[in-house]
């Protein structure tokens, strides 16, 4: 059990036509210069782009607008972003997405302060200093950005090298959260999230730290929902009740809370970033293929507590005479869940070459020994086998 | 399902020897004149007192202290702390304690910048527009004031009067957890403690809202963590892990983070108040006495709900050929529970006279109507009914 320091300060405002409270939500933070990021046409398309500028400029709020954020967000956007804050004295960031937009503006906000190139921060060379502060539309609940003090950025230049930053300072001040904006997502974009969403509760879950009981059941609840609630929102896209508990659960997964008294694994994260950085895969994607590879790998480290995971979570009759066993049908049970919600289980469906699998596990280095993973420590060998049991 | 806003941004410090950051704490919140309110002789006794106004002193901050806040938190002693604050000019306020010194410190956050008597936002004439910000040392996990927005205040002139007040204004800027500090607690309080936070949870828990399953789930995590961890606390009361999982659980429980989607019930705390109020009764102590009755009385109203919380909870075999027995299996179970960890379960353990119980229920009106309570609004009548289902 670990010491923790814990504050998620972000003020969540979660219901129909909440999207029109921004201006008043920006104005009560202060924000007089706001930057607002954005990715493809979809926000347009629903009207909630001009809901969006609408209420801003009702507020009495300057506007200015970056649009074309990319899934897996690139270094050399956050850079135009950050010269076009500093040259117009913008005070406050807005993102209208999921978390390639808010990622993207949290880059933004630690870079503008900064005097050197933002790159410093997701290198891990410099920790910000400060920030500016952003405000989060919610429209794509997954990488739970909207709560979290993570983000990814991916530096194309250097060869697709994807990689986050840690950091409460890019805490949202603020998340708007209308299940109804998420009606339209693609059922293939609805279930990575949903293996977003899993994965990061799945990278908490998996700890060494003993006598975490509550914060285990917390997990457990999570993805319990997840589970129940995604085949509802690919059967019945406009249901509200169950794209609102995906969008909940999608910051409750990755904003620490689940985090308190333990130490998460985060290996098939960075497994999957190598995925993303060099096959542009979508990133709930990658995790559903190396998820499963990876608790085949590693699951004998702590057979009990897959058993667990096998009993409370996929729902596998409690076996204490064949923990093995139980483990492994809790393995098999999750795979059969991305597979029942259209998730690629394998490398050849998501399209990733078997060729380059050692070039992949050779750049799969995170911890100062050059391994990665807590649960496990993987070295490159590691790696490599994982890859390959997820051919 | 309903719309919510939810912030909590209190930051939370939790592990061994924690205390010792309090100094650096207040000087990062900004504290340069502080008001610290405590309770009775125990943080002298355990030289907690000691190593918090070492600690403070070291900071380079002024320090000014009240100490002997009472159980139930008088409203003359707040009265005599604001009047303190005005004079000292305090700017920010810090509390060593429980639930009692916690809601003293809220009430004198509220009370000092008001122009009018504080009692008038406890009495429901007023709501506060600013507050002193505030600090908590926890040494006594139950209310769960230290995260959260409420606080109870009892007015002894006008006849022993408990009430509350809902206000994000009094959500502390920090709390600093040791659970080693939780060490010396009686038995009683212990118990006290988890009957306490059990029945915050229960209030959340049973509400009309249908569809809010995550909620559900996590409420139930809860419950099950303190049916769990409450007896290894009375057994073994220097068990680190199960006090910090109560200590966590005692801010999860009523930080609203399990009022999310849903509007919970509060009867229950209703009818403990005007036992605590007339009586002095532990807090605690009045809830294990009230919860049961209140199911007892309540259970047809939603039957299939107390078969969640009989199953979910209380462990019991499912039966749905049965569901009327199996919702009252889970009340009984839960009684069983109360008594084995030593708390009463009637009115006469209590030592509340059985004389009174139409006087008491002709207090517990707080809805607008006279009613009390959302999952079922009672009137007096049923509020008698459900003091003599205590008896």
């Amino acid at each position: 059990m670990r010491d923790f320091v814990y504050c998620a300060p972000t003020r969540v405002v979660f219901g129909r036509d909440t999207e029109k409270q921004v201006g008043q939500l920006l104005k009560d933070f202060g924000a007089k210069r706001v930057l607002l990021q954005y990715g493809g046409g979809s926000v347009k398309r629903s009207g909630l782009y001009d809901t969006v500028v609408a209420c801003v400029k009702a507020a009495g709020i300057e506007l200015f607008e970056m649009g074309g954020v990319q899934p897996n967000p690139r270094l050399s956007f956050v850079r135009e972003a950050i010269e076009l804050c500093r040259k117009e004295s913008i005070d406050f960031l807005l993102a209208i997405g999921g978390g390639s937009a808010i990622d993207s503006t949290k880059a933004t906000a630690v870079g503008v302060p900064y005097e050197g190139d933002v790159w410093d921060f997701y290198a891990g060379k410099q920790q910000p200093k400060t920030a500016l502060p952003l405000g989060v539309v919610l429209t794509f609940p997954a990488a739970g950005s909207e709560g979290s003090n993570s983000s990814v950025i991916t530096n194309v230049e250097a060869g697709g090298i994807k990689r986050g930053l840690g950091c409460d300072l890019t805490r949202p001040a603020f998340a708007i959260y209308n299940p109804e904006l998420t009606y339209t997502l693609p059922p293939y974009q609805t279930a990575a999230g949903a293996s977003d969403i899993m994965a990061h509760t799945m990278e908490r879950y998996f700890t060494n730290e003993p006598d975490v009981d509550f914060s285990d059941r917390l997990c457990e609840s999570l993805l319990k929902t997840i589970i129940r609630q995604a085949p509802v929102c690919l059967k019945d896209p406009t249901n509200y009740e169950a794209r609102a508990e995906m969008m909940w659960a999608s910051t409750v997964a990755h904003n620490d809370f689940l985090s308190n008294f333990r130490l998460g694994d985060w290996a098939s994260h960075q497994l999957s970033h190598e995925l993303s950085g060099a096959y542009d895969s979508t990133h709930g994607a990658a995790l559903a293929v190396i998820f499963p590879a990876w608790m085949k790998y590693v699951y004998k480290h702590d057979v009990k507590r897959f058993c667990r995971f096998a009993v409370n979570v996929m729902g596998v009759e409690p076996d204490f005479f064949h923990e093995e066993e139980t483990a492994l049908k809790g393995i098999a049970a999750l795979e059969n869940f991305y597979r029942s919600i259209g998730m690629p289980v394998t490398l050849k469906e998501l399209g990733v070459p078997d060729t380059q699998l050692r070039e992949l596990a050779e750049k799969v280095k995170r911890n100062p020994d050059g391994t990665v993973g807590q649960f496990v420590k993987l070295n490159t060998e590691d790696c490599l086998a994982i890859y390959e049991l997820a051919r």
